[in-house]
């Protein structure tokens, strides 16, 4: 991407992702459930980077190892947005929702410093 | 979100996500790592919506299913944005990238109405 | 394995598995929170040979296709047994007891044909 | 499990998971795909009881979270048993083969010590 484009936007995305898929009449594999699998397998290869490595190492990667983890937490988002696309869910709009129910499950007083944040649900 | 906001772009989901894991000192908890770890579940719980529909199944859900699936995929993009964020990754960028190189890697003549797309990787 | 050796136990296989990551110095890295990341990365890799076949597909395997997954079975096998001893669980005692509460929790008259079956937990 | 009995085989699991999925008809949602699902689903809830630990915390759990961690390490065999009997793959003995084929891949003094064990494959 030239640096004086527009960042993409992720309806763009979604729209660049259903012609790639159209052109190539993959629509009959994309089922939800086939691609809720697909994104999980992608998942997977992002954590395969990170299994053997301490936290800290996993903060300071070099510049080949960045590229490589960039890339498939690309793959990701790529289901991630198909996927939005095949069930016609609004992301950024659950996003902003859940982040609001976040909100309001982790009052800053109670959640603060503390690793049990997610215990609760 | 009401019907006459400007959809939320991922930089402000990013930033954010910051404001909310600042507040409660959580980064602390967010190495890469970790958040790598934190996607993948949040992916499992995506998948076992599906994982005992036929595919069929999985593509006519009704509304109270559909929301479901649609907070799971928030929680995968919100670690997703997290983790872009903890490594300096510019998601839509890499997104692009990706994209740019999936049209290379799967030419229209070979690819199209075949399942065994992703087999020659 | 030969035709005539009694089949490998669990206990065995754990012992051998033991054996094998003293002799690397590899206990430093077989953390259990290393192991189970280990262990989802091999499941996604197990899952990634069905992730685009249909459901009749991933029943007739050819003999090419089930020798892949019977080594990416082995593996997701090799690092549960791993995580087992670093734990000090009795996976073979713990799977019995699990099988137990999944006999009180899912009654045959209740759960017959029903693939709502793990939609209570 | 009383404490003279002979430990499960995983023979003996295998036909204790059939006699089970028989009598609720559930083999009709047992397909290998949907298996290999269940079974990183499976996955992701044990890895979600590590995912904030730090590594020393992850090799020191207390009696309560092992235990629970025992359980979902118990669904991911139960998952793994079905998968090797829907697919007729002796499971003990892919895991041998696995082992065989690990023991020539990371020789002693190449791979001693080294966490890019894995690295090269």
């Amino acid at each position: 991407m030239s640096a004086d484009q527009a960042p993409l936007t992720v309806a763009q995305l979604a729209q660049r992702l259903q012609q790639f898929a159209d052109a190539r009449e993959w629509g009959q594999f994309h089922s939800p459930k086939n691609l809720a699998s697909a994104l999980i397998v992608e998942a997977g290869e992002l954590l395969e980077h990170f299994q053997w490595m301490t936290e800290a190492q996993s903060r300071s990667l070099d510049a080949d190892k960045k590229q490589a983890v960039a890339h498939e937490m690309a793959d990701v988002l790529l289901y991630l947005v198909q996927l939005s696309s095949a069930l016609g869910v609004d992301l950024m709009a659950a996003a902003s929702e859940k982040m609001a129910l976040n909100e309001q499950k982790y009052p800053v007083d109670v959640a603060k410093g503390s690793s049990r944040k997610y215990d609760a649900r």
